[in-house]
């Protein structure tokens, strides 16, 4: 498939949009929303990561790690007998053991970054001046619907690629329909904080067009691009790059599949509410699914 | 007043609870929650804070800042002609320039903390142990009610102590009551990250009886702890130490206050949902109010 | 002037040199540089460099700051009655408030470090393979001289740019001839920690040559490269990219500079002796000269 | 022994006194160690040290490491093709991964730090006030002599503990005779970053007491206090904390030993030069011995 047969959003919110497919959340989105919760259960998607100590002070607790980390943590020094104990945090946004979002400048294609604009205009040592994650501080509510490719606490095989018909099946037994703007969460049942040179699965370009075509919102999963990388990758260089997609990367979606399944109900309001830090290349998040 | 007169939790949910006044929060109250959810509206109630640049390579960006800053970023060095842009933070959990909820071990009182445990044991170089932010990482839904002490964009004069009797009038404004585990919004119309001499309003011990009396979940704020300090703080050593509750500390409450102020409706779906990172002693939040 | 005009050093030493002028100290010439010592004093030859509070616990100590910062410091919780008090630094080797040693590959020219590497294959995101400041890590001794270009205190007027008859003038004036192998330190009684857009005086193309003529080693100054920036920057396009020659940026020199007028002497040992951590494109250093 | 007997020079230099045994070296004494330099050979006694990428971008890179490990480090981004590479260090100063030079501070015994101090006036969040590295930040010169406990490259037993008869019976092997404000290197032959609970050797009290009779004036060790650990630590809490006695920790003396064995000769002019950065306490160092 040649670049201009790739699905895009480029121009579709004017050529300085830094919304995506988030224009498709509006205010009906949110009330509709809203209706999914019932008995008032909620769970979060997140995986729960322990913090490695930054400094920790003296050298003998060193333990084992694996560097970088994706967050150190420090408990800081606040004179003795202090009336406060604090700690700071560093945080790696990106890495694969932290579940957060990615903001379109994450992504650069050919060098430029969604809608277009250069790279070399969006981002400077000093932080995203374009496309940055400020487009989620408002935070984000939407209808999120669960596809389950592995029910039953299964495990997708390790080098499946999921395809369009695979969701297809998937939004199927979900006995529901999907509206414009509705996020997709999708369950392989795999942890893909692993080395790199091990096959995880992940969705195909194929995949990637049906959240295109239902006009999909938003991207959770615990599984994201595939391992080996596809060229071009479709998540991140497609759906995130091109259509402007937001991706909660590295969810831990166990909690949810078991609710959803007791209930057999696979639809739920869906929080994202980063903290609010301007001009970053994506924020760590606490998705949260009500029922 | 002294010690044994100020209003505690400790003992009300056993010698080694974690969730303090959380536990007021059930499922029904986050379904009665969800009903606020009208319109689709949803508001941020957090500051937008920019960070500052922690390294940023060459010198000569150099730019006056206050420091310790609330947060640190780095924009990452990926290589030439990167595939992907990132970047790290540093982040200064509880400084008074970022939107953040405060764990019960952020205070101890007389060595303790809440419900009663030794701060040495609670705290390590390495983390926290007992009281930490866990309690938060499941996501915190529940109903809101502002009370907004500075109708029409106003805001409080600056010596300002507010009492139980000021509660009680904002809340009759209102037209709406309380329920046992709604979350309060009390905004004063101030930015509380100014130099530590200056007088700041904040609430009294008073108004701190007057939450525990109406079992409030949550407080959140524009203000908190009036400067010069009262002894005890009565959010801080009281409502969080003793009552086990919760502080959205340094809220932007602006937008909110208009939002209600249009609809005459100060009642609305509230979401907090840090970072699911743990063993801290709080995180930076973005609660979402949503009609 | 061309480029292939300007002097250059790629090449002298091999292909895969990393070791530039540093190559033409031999045992002999710190011998040499030894017999310098004759009444004991010592003298430092760096800023005093004050860190700023990296995070401090609380929030209100914030105080005005320059960021970035050449040194940010945090004290460490140690636990309560530590038995030991520690603190970690977070360095920004290249600002313009912290004496600093700068290694080759910190100044590219066309793609490449000397004498010649691709920069790629140079550096990587996770340190500096060829060209790195372990050049410096076994130390570095040798006789130094002392050019003093505004003596008695004075400072160069600001537009200033010292060209090769002003080192001559200089090198007169001490009495003294240079040895191959020889350090040079250069006053012009500047602090060039100044905002960008001031400008600071600085050495010509033509003084360049000279310290290649003279086959200095190592440059060490109060100035460096003047403001505007001249193109090549005389000292960090080509004494160090080309010729090889580490430079010591912003030096405190003016306890020196009265030292050797009370001796009416300006030779001395001189010791760099940069922490011995690997793979950096700079070390901060404390030269020291000794009498 | 009780504390009152154990050795002390508190009151020694007056009550506010920051120096310690560096009152020790004069200029008398740094012209007599500048004599030990004859044939110009160099030698550093610092590990080398790896950094630790802190952030490293994007997350595959993910590697094993200890942690807190002694220094992290941050390649910076610069912009697209960057005219300067830098990066950013994280030191971890104490750490056992590092050579370092320990100022008084570190230390406190009963509340205090030498000469008598209160610890509580001494150290503040925001930095180290008295007895801090700043002892060290002119530079250390002095005549410096090797007793090798464990020659030929050999290492001690793991139960030793050092006496002053081993101390005795080194220095006699070395044919010469201590000064007032030498600097003592000691060699076992061990690399002592290891977990805690594996026993080292180190020196005893009395090998402490035979320090401060020879009026010595600073401590080098690839050895210092014996695992599991004495009460008091004989170098920590009586050479450093009662003497004033400075300590470089973790010194890598094979080469060292090397060359002193090769010329027959264990004395040589030893340089001390850490970074000049204020307030800390302790700083890296790269200790070199010239012969």
């Amino acid at each position: 498939m040649s670049t201009e047969d790739l699905p895009t959003n480029w121009g579709r919110w004017g050529d300085h949009d830094q919304l995506g497919t988030l224009n498709l959340i509006d205010d009906a989105a949110r009330a509709r929303a809203a209706l999914e919760v019932r008995d008032g259960v909620s769970v979060s998607l997140a995986r729960a990561t322990r913090p490695t100590a930054l400094t920790a002070g003296l050298s003998p607790v060193a333990t084992p790690a694996r560097m970088p980390a994706p967050v150190l943590q420090m408990v800081n020094f606040n004179g003795f007998d202090p009336h406060a104990i604090t700690d700071s945090l560093l945080i790696n946004t990106h890495n694969a053991g932290l579940t957060h979002l990615d903001a379109v400048t994450h992504q650069p294609v050919d060098g430029s970054v969604y809608p277009g604009v250069p790279l070399r205009e969006a981002v400077t040592p000093t932080g995203v001046g374009h496309g940055s994650a400020d487009a989620f501080t408002g935070g984000i509510l939407t209808r999120g619907v669960l596809l389950d490719l592995a029910p039953d606490g299964d495990s997708l095989p390790q080098e499946t690629l999921v395809g369009a018909e695979d969701l297809d099946a998937a939004l199927e037994r979900t006995g529901t329909s999907l509206h414009p703007g509705d996020a997709i969460v999708i369950r392989g049942g795999w942890d893909i904080d692993q080395p790199l040179d091990q096959a995880v699965p992940g969705l195909s370009l194929d995949a990637v067009g049906w959240l295109h075509e239902h006009d999909v919102s938003v991207y959770v999963g615990d599984i994201g691009d595939a391992r080996p990388l596809l060229t071009p990758m479709p998540l991140h260089k497609v759906a995130l790059a091109r259509l402007g997609m937001p991706l909660v990367d590295v969810a831990q979606l166990d909690g949810l599949a078991s609710t959803c399944a007791d209930r057999q109900r696979w639809s739920f309001l869906l929080v994202l509410a980063p903290p609010r830090i301007l001009g970053t290349t994506g924020l760590p998040v606490n998705p949260l699914a009500v029922f």
